[in-house]
């Protein structure tokens, strides 16, 4: 069963194979494998080990952006967040609840986020201290360019927090180049192809121990795992981490190597992108977004406008294909998602094209103009 | 190798088969598994699904033990915390650093926690809301008594958080008498002998759906967890989690089931336990406990006082003879630590005693006899 979600992703069979044993995290044995994630993690954010730290977390993406958004801001202060679709709500909420301000700022989804627009809210508020950003919105399938908006931010004397769970890997970041970003958030699966199970934060180290005691949680303290990691002399956790995760993202760092890196993991999953894109179109079905704003990460596109159309049912169908894909959307008509990232190659995406036809033709589907109603 | 380590545990290998694995964990034809998991956690829990939810958290135990504090008790609410070792004190700086405020208990660490002095305490403080309770602290292998401390509790009409993590799925537990129990915390590893990568707290319904809004963490929001799984109508995850864990964590609980359930782990660990205790008594070193107080979690032994002894070398020494222990240890006194829960056996603990037989000799150690003095 291919996986053509945002994530979970389809991986590597050495990949999954990684996961099936035994590890204890503190072991000596164990040391140098993680010690080489977190090199070859920071190299790919662009990082330098004398400036930037790379922490894990446990658990999903969602918590390290916590983390973030507790480690780096006092409680009270401001984040203007550019309302990009389901994630930006997501940090905004995540923000509100842990007592810290969202200020939300409205943008039009279906493009990247303006970074004039950027730089008048902050020079309409300067009671804002960051500015919380989404690189890649799995909700719309933009990928918006949080080194135009990095550039405003530093020039206005703002920090930035940035969201990368699903661009890190493939899209471009370089931490280094952009001071402005106290952090960027990402995980083990998506665009880096390993398991899900840990999120991970590549932080500059002058704002970790700037931002020491102020998160208000002990488990969602960046500067505290830092700290640790530090005071251990290896980099040490502070609670079990699943070490089987981390065994297999040294697996998918190694197969990222041999595939040749960031560009080669873009480039792949562009012409994923591409094949699919063309490949709905030739089917009479229409992507949500214009050719030229169509990310490579994910893809929505138009529910056909049918009264045989179900989307549980087509999702069903596509499985006896051996695809598995979303049964839910998050844009405002109905469609359907898919996702580009993860082991696959635009032969996959031939094969799930003709799926999707074979898909609609088993549901009684003949109409595939676009439904231009919300459900 | 073996880990005999209190966690990560040894697992079948049936269980770490099931990791290797893509998976969507939304995905209808996981649906049953996954609610097969919650209905058997809730079973062994001695709860009820009218009466109590099964929530399971992203992560570590500690994740889900600040989640039970945050979500149970309001900020500046006040916990008394009997401190029977590392445990509690981890528990005492996860309410503190909430902003809830930690009541600290001092007992004698060498012995379960006395009823009489919770009730003490209690009656002394009308402020406080609730007692935070470990049932088996690694630290020490001493096992507590959650249900004679939580009578104590529910007679002086204040509630508890149990921390069950290295006991569940062994020790007893029936939160169905204890109402006064919030939520007990546990994880997916341990006495489950599941993979690490999962928190879970089995909660009362009522008191989650009295205490939604005060968590101060939409993360850690045990009470929006519910609220989530309730409106989707399957238990619905708000963030991706390691479905595989989840998976693993079936095969696990069917490993359980065959085994005999409760009474047959604690039978195997109980007989671990003894193994281990009468081993090492024979290879002339001393438990750290007396017999009738050590529990069949993990066991403390003191460390030789030998010029030859190390930690390190012999942790090094019983890794080539393919048992992995903690090469570090929580005691005043220098001890090494062996844990008796996982797939392990008597048979196993044998062969593990004869293995610190031998790597005493490789190393060098004549004198056995314990070391008396703090490093």
């Amino acid at each position: 069963m291919k996986l053509l979600i945002p994530g979970p992703v389809t991986t590597r069979p050495e990949v999954r194979a990684a996961m099936a044993q035994d590890l204890a995290p503190w072991d000596n044995d164990f040391r140098p494998v993680y010690a080489s994630v977190r090199h070859d993690l920071c190299e790919i954010a662009g990082g330098r080990p004398e400036t930037h730290a790379t922490l894990p977390m446990q658990g999903c993406g969602h918590f390290t952006n916590e983390a973030a958004i507790r480690t780096f801001m006092p409680v009270g202060g401001r984040i203007l967040i550019p309302m990009v679709g389901a994630y930006a709500d997501r940090l905004a909420r995540l923000a509100r609840e842990a007592g810290r301000v969202p200020v939300p700022l409205e943008v039009n989804q279906q493009e990247p986020v303006r970074a004039e627009a950027v730089a008048a809210a902050l020079a309409a508020d300067p009671g804002i201290s960051h500015v919380g950003h989404v690189y890649s919105e799995t909700g719309t399938g933009v990928i918006h360019d949080p080194a135009a908006v990095g550039t405003v931010v530093r020039a206005a004397g703002r920090r930035m927090l940035l969201d990368a769970v699903s661009a890190f890997g493939a899209l471009p970041l370089d931490v280094s180049a952009h001071p402005e970003l106290d952090c960027v958030v990402f995980t083990s699966n998506k665009g880096l192809e390993g398991m899900p199970g840990l999120g991970f934060a590549v932080a500059r180290i002058d704002r970790l121990e700037a931002c020491r005691g102020q998160a208000g949680s002990w488990s969602f303290d960046l500067a505290d795992i830092y700290g640790q990691a530090v005071r251990s002399g290896w980099g040490s956790f502070r609670f079990t981490p699943p070490a089987q995760v981390l065994f297999a993202l040294r697996a998918a760092l190694d197969i990222y190597k041999a595939e040749g890196g960031r560009p080669a993991r873009l480039a792949r999953y562009q012409a994923n992108a591409a094949t699919l894109y063309e490949g709905v179109q030739r089917l009479g079905l229409q992507p949500y977004l214009a050719r030229a704003l169509q990310g490579p990460v994910v893809m929505n596109v138009h529910a056909p406008d049918d009264p045989a159309w179900s989307l549980q049912g087509f999702v069903d169908a596509l499985k006896s294909h051996g695809f598995l894909i979303s049964n839910f959307y998050n844009t405002d008509l109905p469609s359907f998602r898919v996702g580009c990232i993860g082991a696959v190659t635009p032969d996959d995406m031939q094969d799930f094209v003709a799926a999707v036809d074979a898909s609609l033709v088993q549901l009684g589907v003949r109409n595939r103009a676009p439904q231009r109603l919300a459900a």
